[in-house]
């Protein structure tokens, strides 16, 4: 399908790179498509970031069927663009959308339109150390109608925001809170989409623990509060002697792009990584005999983000003596480094879109 | 607080009163109310109906912070207008906000924001059997931020909707499917909030039981799959012996105003009601031994919905062989009869919002 193209005539100022923060700007464009009941995705079309009109009754407003990603550009040292790995959140969004009753998108188009609108908005990828451009498709029920179903209608959107650190730590361990009352997701709930409602239900427990000095929380499973799962927006690691286990996909948590691209950089440097199920006892323990090497969070918006401490009913669980440990540390440089083009792609990770 | 107003010189031209259907149709007005950072709730105004606009980067496209609210205006034989216990959505109005981070809203202006709303749209309250005015407060975040954290900007709007029956059976007998494989909430979680996530969670298990024939689905707990929840958008009650039953309220279900008023009813008419953990073997079981009398969902939109059959694991249940009961039709009756102005109100109820 043909992408349309609507010229911005009124640019605005870019920010100061230094001060980037995190989804706080966004470019001169947008793309937009939309789903008409009958006629399937129509009108894809690169225009003016500009607001949208909805009715009261749209059905997002109500019923948040809605699914969205997560990925970055990244500018090289020789000007080049890269995107990592944008298959993978592709396929997740089509996953997402199937779990949430959503039309499918063609793989191919939205590709097209990442890179394309991308490139309109060039001039906006930052390249200093730790910036990037994050991109964010979403996509949401339009219908105006008040009842709970299916919408028959949607709209499909990708915003683009330069950004710094995520978190306010940058690359510096964070300190985690292990949640106990409250629970984001539960198996054969919608855990494993990203979907609006899963942040949503984050929120509060999120907010106390920032309250008491916690950059985030790890969640434990729904059913027995026992397992841990994932951490706000990051999947978790845990070194444990030699080995390094991550949960298991079992469909509460996100199979994030980045904890696939970690389990992998890791075997192909000789580590043993394990996808299991593990209960915060066995972490607690580990820690106990010492052989709780590194723990660390992976997504997009961080990249690797290490925890020097975990709290867990009021005890602290001290990791690495609160130190950025080796692995995460290597990890961090490898992959930002694969990410901005410093480092050899091995892995046929990136794609060069500016050609 | 004073409630602007802004005229609507552009009336609609109202629907055949036998096919409002559900959520279909909006008046001519709506209320709208700006929480600000810093300032609180302000600027409250009914005004024409009208889309509204957003930044694409809105936070409740992403991250689904958001609440709502469903209550009902009825209009009386002798023209006058009743709301059914509108304190106790105003009141979960703000159990749910709280759950979802969401600034509380002052109780009174609520309820005056609805009651003038009402009456600038009088002439929309349809008056046949089985219709009423749908009101539709609800919620949701407005910053223009792309990341995960609490909103610092809201907007509360309430719509109408003149309303039929809510389901295409009307109060005939439907078909539940009892679900098995897919959760809709669990103990911890937002369940019991009235937030878009839980309905969005929802769509997919309803739209594969509506094409297997089923009106709805009866939720299990999301950590056992043992006890019985809620279906869709009710409440649930099953009389076994001359004992009328409904999950206590755990923190996964909605604490329904129809379930509340049905309890009520009930024990003032002798009925013996318990609220406790309902499993679904002893329904079963019950059905086996002659002892399951009724099933009936319990909900603002439907009001009372008998159930005929449910299934579970391919086995049919048949209630009541498959016709309304006795208590349902009688509870109907009431309740109907109550919200409508036919039945005296000795339950204080009713508040008449036309003088
Ligand atoms: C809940 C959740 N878990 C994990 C991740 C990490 O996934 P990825 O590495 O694909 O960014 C994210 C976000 O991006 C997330 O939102
Ligand atoms: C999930 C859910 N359960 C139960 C109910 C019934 O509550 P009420 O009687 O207040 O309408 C509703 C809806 O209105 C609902 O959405």
């Amino acid at each position: 399908m043909e992408i349309g193209f609507i010229e911005n005539i009124d640019k605005k100022s870019k920010p100061n790179q230094n001060q980037l923060g995190f989804g706080q700007h966004f470019t001169d464009y947008m793309f937009e498509m939309d789903y008409i009941d009958g006629e399937g995705w129509v009108n894809p079309t690169i225009k003016p970031y500009a607001p949208i009109s909805l009715d009261p009754s749209a059905m997002v407003f109500h019923y948040g069927q809605s699914v969205f990603e997560g990925l970055k550009a990244y500018r090289t040292k020789d000007d080049r663009v890269l995107l990592f790995r944008p298959e993978k959140n592709i396929e997740r969004l089509n996953k997402s959308n199937a779990r949430m009753c959503i039309p499918e998108i063609d793989k191919e188009l939205i590709l097209k339109a990442i890179s394309e609108l991308v490139k309109v908005d060039k001039d906006w990828i930052p390249n200093q150390k730790g910036t990037s451009l994050y991109i964010r498709p979403f996509v949401f029920a339009t219908d105006y109608y008040v009842g709970v179903r299916q919408s028959h209608n949607y709209k499909f959107l990708i915003i683009l925001s330069p950004v710094g650190a995520y978190y306010s730590e940058g690359f510096n361990p964070v300190k985690i809170f292990i949640e106990q009352q409250y629970v984001r997701a539960v198996k054969g709930g919608v855990g494993e989409a990203k979907t609006a409602g899963n942040y949503a239900a984050s929120i509060k427990a999120q907010s106390e623990a920032k309250e008491k000095g916690f950059s985030q929380v790890l969640w434990l499973d729904g059913a027995e509060h026992k397992y841990i799962e994932e951490v706000g927006a990051m999947n978790i690691f845990i070194m444990i002697g030699e080995e390094i286990l991550t949960p298991e996909l079992t469909g509460s948590i996100l199979d994030g792009v980045t904890r696939r691209s970690t389990i992998e950089l890791l075997r192909a440097s000789g580590y043993q990584v394990t996808e299991r199920k593990i209960t915060i006892d066995e972490i607690i323990e580990a820690q106990f005999n010492g052989r709780l090497k590194e723990v660390f969070g992976t997504g997009t918006a961080a990249v690797i983000s290490p925890v020097g401490e975990m709290w867990f009913e009021g005890q602290k669980i001290l990791i690495n003596g609160g130190e950025v440990g080796n692995v995460s540390q290597k990890l961090y440089d490898q992959l930002t480094g694969i990410q901005t083009g410093d480092v050899e792609d091995e892995f046929g990770w990136t794609i060069d879109i500016s050609k």
